[in-house]
Parts: C-alpha cells; structure tokens; sequence
C-alpha cells in the first residue's frame, strides 16, 4: 500500500481543517481570500487522472464541499463570497492539489487568478479561529 | 427547458473541437499552450454546484478526457505536456467553463498560471488543423 504524505510546501503558511473520505483540507493562512487546499491522501498523484476514476469522482465531491466551506469561511469573515475559483496547478509543487478560493471584486487579485499574486497577510489569531471553525462546521454538515 | 448558449466571449478566439455529453469542447487559438475549454452545454450555470451531482462527476470525467486531449494535442504540435492545469474561475465571464491547459517549463508563462498572461498569438492554419484533428482523435478514443 502507498504511502501518503504531504509534501511540507503544501502545509507551509496554512492550517488543517479535516480529513474528508478522500482529501485532507487545509485553510490558507491569507486574510485577502478565504482560501481552502485539497490534497487527495494518496501518494505519488501528481494529476487528476492518477486517480482512479472513483476517486476522481470523489475529488470533485470534496469540491464542491470545499466551496460550500469557503462561502462559510468568507460569510463568517464578514466577506461574502461573489464568486467560486477553483484550480489544480501543480507547476511549482507536483503533488496533487486543489485549491477552492472565495472572490470579490473588491479583493486584491480581482479579476486575475489568485496563484503567484502578492504576498499572503496571516489573519489575526481570532480570525483564524473563526475561519477554521466555520470552515469544520460546513464541512461536517 | 432552459435554453443554452455560449457567451461570446467564450468563443472568441477559439474553435469549436466536439460536443461531448456535458460540454462543448473549444480549442484556444494560442500557439504558447494547447489548452480546451470545456463549456457545460446547459442554461445558466455560474459554479460547479449550480449542476445537478450527476452532472458534476460528468464533468469530472470530461475534464479527464480533455487532459488526454492536450496532451495529444501537444504531441501533434511537437510539444509534449509536461504537467495539466485545469482551472474554472469565471471571474470574467460568469457562464461556467473550465481551462485544461497543457504546461511545460519552457513555455511563456512558466511556473505561474496562463490566465490574464501575455497575448495570445494564433496558430498558422495548418497546426490549427493539426491540433484540431488530434484534439477529435482523443476525445472519440
């Protein structure tokens, strides 16, 4: 059986939220978007299709339930969610990821993508707190 | 039965490649990256979650089949993919659609996201019909 970790660039600068069937989530640590990372718990996928087709299934459930967590996070934040971005890049960090990002128009990268743009502010520690329990309790309803 | 039609902003600058059971299949006039854009052919959807759970593990699937498709599509042209971006922002045009863009670390815009990135510069008439061809091929294999 493989083993599964994540590689410590997918965990620097943002705190994990749960563990899904399929994904562990992970909150990014970035006051300008509520921001939400999910990394299939399998080893050595780096794309989509080095899932099994069940999984990939699975992975686009894990989605959607990470952008009903992000339009919770933003809603708790006091800054809705306009708009759902969501991306598998990978060039600079291979293993599989996705991210689920909440947008404004009013937000720092708007209308570009959010990837390579700026530089990440932390939230406050009662932010934070307020965005990960928003974000668990979406995810566990 | 809503009706369905594809914003023009959608298919400017590309061409029509295959209607698969979900989405129309577009080809990206861009000879820096072979890259489809998969338009989910139903009325009025903005996000991922506005499609019916069926609909969202097709489109799943078809995001998979056009990550074959680029791949071909850099192979016919000389260039093979190196890694797949898929991306579904919308922040510009609402109407739902999803990137697959084949990467290389060579290309123009390398290690960063294509979206917004320089111009696109067109492909002479015959690598159009050279990328259109293998871009059918795979999506009917």
């Amino acid at each position: 059986m493989a083993t599964f970790s994540i590689d410590p660039r997918l965990t620097a600068g943002n705190h994990a939220v749960a563990d899904l069937e399929l994904c562990a989530v992970r909150l990014q640590d970035d006051v300008r978007f509520p921001w939400l990372v999910l990394i299939p718990r399998r080893g050595d996928r780096c794309e989509i299709d080095d899932l099994a087709p069940s999984e990939q299934g699975a992975l686009m459930a894990e989605i959607v339930r990470a952008g009903v967590a992000v339009r919770a996070v933003g809603l708790a934040l006091g800054r809705p969610v306009e708009k759902l971005n969501v991306g598998a890049l990978g060039n600079i960090t291979p293993q599989l990821h996705v991210h689920v990002v909440g947008r404004r128009q009013d937000d720092a990268a708007w209308p570009g993508p959010v990837w390579g743009v700026g530089t990440a502010r932390a939230l406050d520690p009662e932010a934070l707190q307020v965005a990960l329990a928003a974000a668990r309790q979406a995810l566990a309803g």
